[in-house]
């Protein structure tokens, strides 16, 4: 028996984020309708095909799920998000069915560790501009001076799967890690090999990252008085939500020049034309890529899809969102 | 009773080699005739002051100290190398008398490995052109993507301790590391998470980071067919010597573009104005900084006299020179 499976995402999206294993996984265990489309279904024609589907496989683009939709989804046991958040895909009552819901946010937190450690390295280090030096006269020019990542104290704010990528990828630098999260508990920290702290210890220390969700309790949680603890020459990169800072007061902040910034995320998506960050020399622009690399990417259905068919089978899963969780997920 | 200690690096250099704790460290150890010149000394000047000396402190800039030296210096037990290399420092005579030389090149591989970090993420993850691209259109452009480290093959050429650094921080991106060292066996790169490859199989990795000594053997070792193995895509660093690769055909192999490298040595430094490399994207160049961090170069000197007095107390040395592997020495 396969699964009747209903897969959203368009060919170019599955190009990104289904590779050819997950194909073969796919043809393997499931009686799949592709989206033969090259756009993303409308809300009314996921309405039609629901009420077949046992497993339905959603990535970015996918039309919202909603309490409609799940009143005409009887066979439906499984939506698998071959991306992050389900908070905007799926209604938080489709709990009280039957239905579990995947995400694979904890696949993408991997890729946005790599981001950290990266951002925070190119910020040390500098080697572009070394590299342009090398090129504009030749060899050494100026005071440039590397510094070591090895035994700085890292200050993280919320310990979330992002969080944990970043922490694990700082374990060999021997750094201190403080952290704080008011859900986990001293003993949980200790195993993670960080120390539990109050924000505004984290806030004072020389590398500080934010990994907040953007929930309504937490909106412009970083403001005047935390941002002034952080030390002169420090470091705050942001890959979480920028919601979470008090814009105004970070733009006054960092055009001081005193601290240097990594943004991945702004408060407006894509940056106006006359933000102040992009005449800044301390800050470190992306645009909201901290969690998408090739491989990463490649990597999302697949990982989300064999975790679905070992839950399908009676085992743990991994990727599984759990209810409990909704008011606090990202 | 304190050592007679002689302190041959300048006051600019001992700014950059020698702690704050270092000084206290020397104070309360030894009876230290200080380099007062604003130079480094002459041989004539240091052959004048060596007679008296137990312990003597070089570092970058010290005068070689000859064979003629030595005869004169009947008291001295420890020269401590606040640098890396000794070869051109002592003579392998010294060896032959009851004279320590403590080297701080292990000290300095630890910065090596993260410039070699650093160097491989700033490849794979470009994100100072990321920057560039935010600041120039607004937001993303192009078909700029990131790629991850994790899972990658990763080649080494010689188990050196800048390699070893490198590493123990790749550790947590759980990578295949391939190393190929004619000198360790398989049981002690099993210990270092590592597996013994030929050096053919090195160089068809994904990234390969040279870590060569510039020895006569080692001299242009990696030539035309064995670059020709590097995948297409792949990724080469060398933060060793420029002597070890044949420049001609490792010139003619990148101006196809065919794969990215990271360079930090090169057969003349600084480089010639119309050198190949100046012109090429597919480099980043730094001069010769991959040993040089702020923090590491203060670590210099308390890190190799702590180890002197632990040594002159009857511990086993850390960053004694060990005068069995002069001949494969860097």
């Amino acid at each position: 028996m396969k699964y009747k499976t209903l897969v959203l995402p368009t060919r170019h999206r599955l190009d990104d984020v289904c590779s050819v294993a997950c194909r073969k996984l796919i043809e393997q265990h499931c009686d799949p309708i592709w989206n033969e489309l090259d756009r993303d279904l409308t809300a009314a024609e996921l309405s039609d095909l629901i009420g077949d589907a046992e497993i339905l496989l959603t990535s970015w683009g996918s039309p919202a799920i909603t309490a409609e939709m799940l009143a005409r989804a009887g066979r439906l046991r499984v939506v698998a998000h071959a991306a992050g958040s389900v908070k905007s895909l799926v209604p938080e009552s489709i709990f009280d069915r039957d239905i579990a819901v995947f995400s694979a946010a904890p696949r993408i937190a991997w890729s946005v560790g790599e981001y950290c450690l990266t951002a925070l390295l190119t910020m040390l280090n500098r080697l572009a501009e070394w590299d342009a030096n090398v090129r504009e006269s030749g060899w050494k020019s100026g005071d440039l001076r590397r510094r070591e990542l090895t035994k700085k104290r890292v200050g993280i704010v919320s310990a979330s799967s992002t969080a944990r990528a970043f922490i694990r990828l700082l374990e060999p630098f021997n750094c201190e890690v403080l952290v704080y999260d008011p859900y986990l508990e001293a003993a949980q920290m200790a195993r993670l090999g960080v120390q539990k702290a109050t924000l505004e210890e984290v806030m004072q220390c020389e590398i500080i990252s934010l990994h907040i969700p953007s929930i309504p309790e937490t909106k412009h949680m970083i403001g005047a008085e935390l941002l002034s603890l952080i030390p002169d020459g420090g470091i705050l990169i942001n890959s979480s939500r920028a919601a979470v800072v008090e814009e105004h007061e970070l733009i006054a902040q960092l055009q001081s020049g005193r601290f240097l910034a990594a943004f991945d995320v702004f408060h407006a998506e894509p940056l106006r034309a006359d933000h102040p960050f992009l005449s800044m020399d301390n800050v470190l622009l992306t645009p909201h890529i901290a969690g998408d690399t090739v491989e990463g990417h490649q990597a999302l259905m697949y990982e989300v899809l064999s975790d679905v068919f070992g839950y399908l089978g009676g085992a743990q899963p991994k990727y599984a969102v759990d209810a409990s969780k909704w008011a606090i997920l990202a």
